[in-house]
């Protein structure tokens, strides 16, 4: 199986994958937001739980019932990494 | 003050506002998201934490540092109710 992407924490039972973000503003906030909404739709994988406030989002990620955590769940956050503001913005 | 709306609890320290909402579908889910950050942007008031999953959002609405609760609050709980879906859709 692909490493764990940067930044996640695989936790728990089920298990599930972990991350949490945070932003210098409300605007990135938001702009994380409608990304993760637009690769959820993209994808058909939607966490199983998405927690936020006007700085932070957390996102819990876990395996469909009955599955094991593989890499669909894996390469989904990889691609949850890639929807961040780049750096200095 | 107001009455507290509809299906709303106050609850703790710091005294805040929470409401469950139950969606049938994903799409309703999301619509309700899109609509509540719309509120959010035209009121200026954040809730201070939005939790989501695939058929339910909880909302906790905090008063401004060093304010009492009070009518914008109960203002912006009023207006949340109203974004739900029509009942039936």
């Amino acid at each position: 199986m692909a490493d764990l992407p940067e930044g996640w924490e695989a936790r728990g039972t089920p298990p599930n994958l972990f991350r949490r973000f945070e932003f210098a503003r409300y605007g990135e906030t938001r702009a994380f937001l409608d990304a993760l909404a637009a690769l959820t739709e993209e994808t058909g994988l939607h966490p199983q739980n998405i927690n936020f406030g006007t700085t932070y989002v957390n996102i819990t990620v876990e395996a469909a019932e009955g599955a094991a955590m593989g890499e669909r769940e894996y390469g989904f956050a990889a691609r949850v990494n890639a929807l961040r503001p780049a750096a200095g913005n």
